[in-house]
């Protein structure tokens, strides 16, 4: 290495991946750690469970990502432990690395608030093989219910559950609906659209809690027009493999979908601070963690109010303003000037509800139905990364929408599940 | 189910689809039985091996195949047994199926010539998780290879050996070379073309034995100029996690993949009948096994000398024209007409080595180069199912062409490897 500051970034989802690029043309060394070989394009990851995309349509290699760019060099491998004394990274397999700044950026995964026993009835999803496990579930429940012969059975199969109603849980769940009820309908002869039943069970009194009241409602009108039974005020007091109970009623349901809640990734463990209830590290207005001025915790790693006092949302555009911000903030301390505190820009949310509505709230705008969907499909093609997983997923949105079809309906990992 | 007679097809592979499509119009019930959800474009499970492609590119889901096809059913099971007595076909999961007639279309899969202990070491590509498992073990070779210090070590982690040289081996090895030798290299900082070692080993004196001489040393030729080094009578001793022993020579190796043998299904088993070297059942020139006029076994199940004492190879079209012979046969005897021994007509071969050369044999006509490779990409085209795969193939390709970059290069499946 060269004798130029050394910047470690620990993660290369949005966050990490907005620092390194930002990192540029900064006189730095920048290194790149992640445990996979892949950025991925989460806020979609929901239509590589139901059969919509393929993984590959979006995620990128990391290193494709920062081929280009000298100053930056990828290490896939898994961060053990950090020693903040010596200002060292210790990893499972490579040599331990020092840094000079150091970017943790290492995100969230579902966490069943303590019910861990939950964990294989009801899959969350967060990753690929997440994501191809849950579509094998779905696919195989819907395959069984086929030839299954018992009525009780049958509809326990032809029951997928949705526990969670922010944005994640009402994709899903719409996204379910379509599949299990409108897409493959024609396929088989004994399922009818009206054989499934799609349950969205939400704690809270209304879906998408962060976004504004009339689109809340207007989302549950939307999912309740494509046969989805919204549970609001519903609390899950147990899941078996046989279903799950709700408000002392139980649901016989084969399939059960997470998306409640998410915890932090072990970062608060490795700096040696006091996570919050969500495994998240308090990081200040500067966006370090207590006491330690060379690290930035950013990202859904991170709990922080910046300086509008306005904590920041666990969203991908956060994660990425703050991975600027990071970079910015080192660029500044090493041509010495004063380094401004961090202050979110909020620039909406978005949800997408099935194939053509979603609800939009950017700024004092509020959207729904046609116009929202078009937006947030272009929105979404935007963001993504590299002109060919744009090219891929609009080719596959519009011959879904076209079709009425979803492409990538394969069963596999299991090889031999039946 | 109706009163007509019931046709079951076990395997939706080639041979299974071609028969039951030809039977759309017939007065018969059909039932396709498969253990995977899917059918599969084998002959370009490479491309999904080394990253060029995704596994929803080259499968559909083979419900939505024959969804507009009434008069057949689809069952997601696996078959156990058969009571040829009692026409009875046994599966896992679901009640017994009597059939008048049976078509048995059920492939084969790799074999180690009874070295099953080389599997976990030298693994095949057959199915969508065999090669998403090789393209898992490739990318992370070169990752491991990019932070390894020892030398031995990492000229083993960028040693990739395949094993056959038919066209599943030529064609593998042409593609690893351009994976690990030109596509990747720009994006890690210490691998460089040059590191990396390809050989493609084969028992026979010429690469693709079943072509025209020619072709072969064109083939060999064009394999050479990628980097990979060919290694003709060259037999292998052992296969073990650290590399493989060939002609009394160690090649240090992490990654071997094998292309050398196949095995056909346990059909034979099944059925009662003494299956050949490769597991295979003899057929008569009407696709029955001795002594049973209900049953037709196809594809690379059966070892079929056809009406002109041609044994017919182990390729899609061939199963494909056996597929529709079966159909043909059934529906020729339900009319009382006299039913044709089958005769395959061969429409040649072809092979690709690399991005853009291939050989190709069609009767007399024997081609190599650019233009082959082109004619290889129409036909493989054009012999995809649904328009879908073929945009999703074609727009790979081009971007492929242009680019040098491989799209899906994910190391997914054993979520958290190093």
């Amino acid at each position: 290495m060269s004798t130029r500051p050394h910047v470690v970034i620990v993660g290369g989802g949005f966050g990490g991946l907005a620092a390194a690029k930002a990192l540029r043309r900064a006189p730095v060394d920048v290194t790149v750690i992640d445990r996979r070989n892949h950025h991925l394009f989460q806020p979609l990851l929901y239509q590589v469970a139901t059969a919509g995309l393929s993984p590959a349509d979006i995620a990128g290699s990391i290193r494709s990502i920062l081929r280009d760019q000298q100053n930056s060099r990828v290490l896939l491998d898994e961060v053990c432990r950090i020693d903040r004394a010596a200002r060292m990274v210790h990893m499972r397999d490579n040599c331990p690395l020092y840094y000079d700044w150091l970017i943790v950026a290492t995100g969230a995964r579902h966490s069943y608030f303590g019910m861990d026993a939950w964990a294989p009835h009801a899959p969350g999803i967060k990753t690929i093989d997440d994501a191809t496990s849950v579509r094998r579930r779905v696919l195989i429940a819907l395959e069984k219910a086929e030839t299954e012969i018992d009525k009780a059975t049958r509809d326990a199969l032809l029951t997928f559950v949705v526990v969670g109603g922010g944005p994640t849980g009402v994709e899903m769940a719409g996204a379910i609906a379509e599949l299990a009820r409108q897409s493959v309908s024609k396929d088989f002869r004994h399922i009818t659209p009206h054989c499934s039943k799609v349950w969205l069970v939400q704690k809270a009194d209304r879906l998408l809690p962060s976004f504004p009241e009339a689109l809340s409602e207007k989302a549950r009108l939307a999912l309740e027009a494509l046969g989805v039974h919204v549970r609001l005020q519903a609390r899950v007091e147990q899941i078996t493999p046989a279903g799950l109970a709700v408000n002392g009623a139980f649901i016989p349901a084969r399939t059960v979908i997470w998306a409640a809640g998410v915890m932090a990734s072990p970062a608060a463990d490795w700096l040696g601070c006091a996570p919050d209830r969500s495994g998240r590290v308090d990081v200040d207005e500067l966006l370090h963690p207590q006491g330690a001025h060379d690290v930035f915790v950013i990202g859904d790693t991170a709990r922080c109010v910046d300086a509008n006092g306005r904590e920041c949302p666990g969203v991908a555009p956060a994660a990425k303003q703050q991975g600027r911000y990071a970079a910015q903030a080192i660029r500044d301390r090493l041509s010495g000037r004063a380094v401004e505190p961090f202050r979110y820009r909020d620039y909406g949310q978005m949800a997408t509800i099935g194939r053509a509505r979603a609800v939009c709230s950017i700024g004092r705008v509020k959207l729904s139905g046609h116009l929202a969907w078009l937006l947030w499909c272009v929105a979404h093609i935007w963001y993504l990364n590299g002109l060919r997983n744009r090219m891929s997923v609009t080719i596959s949105w519009i011959w879904n929408y076209l079709t009425f079809e979803r492409g990538a309906r394969l069963i596999t990992g299991d090889g031999e599940s039946g």
